[in-house]
């Protein structure tokens, strides 16, 4: 089959590689009807990855048909239209049970398209380990393309906001409008904020943004602005969806006393410089990490099946998979409005 | 002053009255700017009171100015602009501290406008006793007309749709589609219901409900289209707005196993047939109860100022307070498309 | 093999019948080391049954070890010890994949020991239909007989106090001094109640519960008692173990303005004569159903594993299965303390 | 009056100063029948106070009888008992009506004895400000030591635990065996922790954490032995009671996956080393701040009257309140196995 095969830093390729194939009676294959580009395959494009391997297939974002199942496979049969969730569990130890896969006690390679362990999914093909627990049939009233922004990316934004506590009649910050955080706007709309300030230096970002019913504001003027319309009260809620230091530091100063910080953009650092005695004498709340998509889809299904949530409005480019190297380039240099890339298998 | 006074079933009439006086150092007196009648008001309208009186001021649903504070009133000032919510409460109690006003533990006559202990709000000025408890500066960006709204049917309708479990992704039913029913309807939303169906026999109504993005049934079709939307699973929530068996025993029927029915109509049966084995077999829960509007206003007055709740928009008729025995008359009637009913002094 | 059948109304032999096997690879057969007697189960005794059927082998608590699993069965194999929860589940469902088996969509019998469709436990062996999902290894930590009261009655209780809205520092009455009852008053302390009145007219049952650290009280001095105790306030919580209309009316008499009720008990009231114009004036939650024991289990292995719950303190009978017509007979009668009657296939 | 009077480091006198008097009409005067020294009164002893004031008096945990109170105080009157919890606030403000004195949006001094804006109240008599929301009568069956142990280090403790999100079948580690640490390990066993690890140097302190129930270890031996115990899991919760980083780091990395920290130690750190990376693949909560004691008190009242907390047991010394001086220098030293020093007036 073909597929995207990683090759070194901002050298994705469009390439021959051999067909998935199950590994156990548990397994199943998926044929690709369409995959994403998510903001954390950039590390692995920037040659920051997980792995030193050459080659391996990368993507984490993918829908499609079942083509193979294994014998174990109980909840599954080829035809089913599937979605298939980033990471990747076990389906039977207590994280996996209490439905929090990406926490899996025995990992399983925990992500697809990180290294020759787990193939990724922009391809023409992919192999799904223990499928019961790892594919998800898309309901009636689900697009194939609306299932494709739940394998990641609205269930990261939902639970991130989640994460930050949001209530009916909060206020709430969002740093970072990628598509991710475009969603966590609509997300905290959904979950009853009264007030969105959606941040972000790009023009264009901010415009969907506000679009969606924010009210939208450059870095430099955010805090300013902030503590006028709260007369010095700051927000109730914050959610950082960067994955730097001074966009968790930023989110810090956002909140009110007794207010909650959740950041969900990827973090790498090790020592943040963590603002503790601020934090005390505030009664903080501070939140990371990253969601299981099976734990959000009871309440993501019915969102988008009845329209209130609306994820692919933040697909900026429907491609060809051929023409994936492109697509990366332009989603990097954030050329052409590009937001969410989908790419569809030739 | 004048004030509209109860006389017996349907002689509710505008008269006048001695004016209103503090009776200890913590009342205030508040001019009234703006009133409104309540459904539970056609109970003594119908002559089925609280009491035995004849001739006290009815209504419990009042917005207007301070005009007169005693020596122990710390938190308002003459000219402050209030709303005074429906029930009173001590404010020393552990329920009021709690702020369950409507629970508080020595009573204080816990309504306006229901005997001559606790003259009614329906006139031109009202006491208002222990004031820091009982009344309600009205906060910047909300209008006078928005405030009176929450000085008792917003406030039951969030509090009911609270009550019913509703989170984001719900599906909702709300029976009975007066003004407080609509609020239900709107709350929900802003709650995270992703549907909600709004039922009731007046095609009026349920036409309001519809534009506020409801799917409006009457209730001789509703457990069937339930069901078939469904696929006989039934719904997560339902909110009783009416205050009948029958509306009671509909509720338990529409929601699914582990579902919640709120009840917040006026309920007056000793002795309701609950289908106990059913909601057994099906682990139901069960709430009832009315709100205390202190305990809601946080969440409101934002949802309110942000313009996502505009319970406003339920005021049908606006007249001088003068013709309120009209404006009984039209609401009991239902005639003129009446829903909420504003009365301002002369 | 052999195995309790049931005949008729107190008519339950000890009796050859055909050994248990597999009806699918998914299935497994378990070689029951012990069992016992529910409450629950005297419904069948009494021949008030939930099926015409006859012979059908009886019983739903057991514990034992796999001797057979089919090629579908990925989580246990030949030798595991485990326990058998009450209800099956398929395992797949809405329902079972949120840990509700006992209401999942596909019923699968829901529960052993009813009927022939799925017989029951209260033999040398049973099979264990889906047992991915319904059967669980006992973790180390946790003796047999501890598992063993877990598979029904100590879950039960558990879900049932939880139900009740039991939180750090609540009152609580628990209504019906069976095991169960029992093993409310200690869940309830585990919860964090700071007083729990444990209500029943049999002495020795009360003695249990006083030994247990509750108030123990005859139904006949209860309410008085709370009134006084509390001041008129009552209680925050009371949790129904007894499954009739009078004994679900007394909970509802115990509780305060804003508590919650939760039953328990096996009802069978079509037309309970709920007090709904008190219930709408407390503002009360009420609340019923069974338990899925599989949705308590990480709560309760650990509170068993550390001591904190004992239920194998309401053990007051072991006996051969031999004599299970004796166990039954004695269970019913109450005679010489009975409580938890186990039995251990010869 | 005679009152304890800081002078600088180590430098606290017994010493006459003016009687306390009403400042506004909403003040009352308190004589103390028992005062306490709380941790955090080391940091003034040390001379890193939160002022450059001289000769005020120290102390903010004290209870007593009421003597004055100016005519705008409604909840209390001359011959109450009362305890005085450490914060204030103005009773009026959105954080105070929440309950949540210590976030008064006006601050009000915040806490006693920390300048002579608001005089301690270890002395003979203190003022507290806006009476009614800031002393509470000591209910029947609550002690006055155990009222004087709830007006700070019982009030946080609870609090502490609480944030760490420490739920029926929880297992938890507290850092640091203090008063307030040795109040944690109850207050987690009330909450229904299945295991606490208590982890400090001190040996004496280790032995009370034991009588308490908990697993009680060296720092040095503690991380190992919970990998070893929970199998490489680690714990549900962590409370750090000590205030320094090296602590801080410690909790956060004895939690699961999906854990939480709670700190409630007092935090000066400005840049503490926060290692994010790792808090984001474990997806952890972060909590810290300081408790509002009124807002505590409903449960911890009658979890001391029924006697399930007893936090007088923490008490080690009772001396007069003219041994101020040398009460100080036995708790700083922690000499005489000082943990909880009551001050008595002579």
């Amino acid at each position: 089959m073909k597929a995207l095969r990683y090759y070194g830093a901002r050298d994705v390729r469009y390439e021959g590689m051999d067909d998935p194939a199950p590994q156990s009676v548990r397994d199943a294959v998926v044929k690709v009807e369409a995959c994403s580009i998510c903001g954390s395959d950039l590390h692995i494009y920037h040659g920051h990855g997980f792995s030193e391997d050459i080659g391996f297939c990368v993507g984490h974002e993918a829908v499609g048909e079942v083509v193979e199942v294994g014998s174990g496979v109980h909840r599954l049969k080829v035809g089913d239209k599937v979605m298939i969730p980033a990471a990747v569990g076990c389906g039977s130890c207590r994280a996996c049970l209490a439905g929090v896969v990406n926490l899996c006690e025995f990992g399983q390679g925990s992500c697809y398209g990180l290294s020759a362990k787990l193939q990724g999914s922009q391809a023409e093909a992919v192999r799904v380990p223990t499928a019961d627990a790892n594919a998800v049939k898309v309901p009636d009233g689900v697009s194939m393309e609306q299932a494709l922004m739940m394998t990641d990316a609205l269930a990261t934004a939902w639970y991130g906001v989640r994460n930050a506590d949001v209530a009916p009649g909060s206020s709430v910050a969002v740093i970072g409008l990628g598509p991710i955080g475009l969603m966590a706007v609509d997300s905290a709309f959904v979950m009853g904020a009264h007030v969105v300030y959606a941040i972000d230096p790009i023009p264009e970002r901010r415009a969907l943004a506000e679009a969606a019913g924010a009210i939208a504001l450059h870095p430099d003027e955010a805090l300013d602005r902030i503590r006028q319309d709260t007369k010095g009260r700051k927000l109730d809620c914050a959610v950082e969806v960067v994955g730097s230091d001074a966009t968790v530091d930023f989110a810090l100063r956002l909140v009110r006393p007794r207010g909650t910080v959740s950041v969900i953009g990827v973090q790498q650092s090790r020592r943040f410089p963590f603002p503790l005695e601020r934090a005390f004498a505030a009664g903080l709340t501070f939140r990371t990490g990253t969601c299981s998509v099976p734990e959000e889809l009871p309440a993501l299904f019915p969102l988008v099946q009845s329209g209130r949530l609306k994820p692919e409005k933040y697909i900026s480019h429907r491609m060809p998979l051929s023409e994936g190297a492109e697509a990366y380039r332009l989603f990097e240099a954030r050329e052409a409005g590009a937001l969410k890339m989908v790419l569809v298998p030739d």
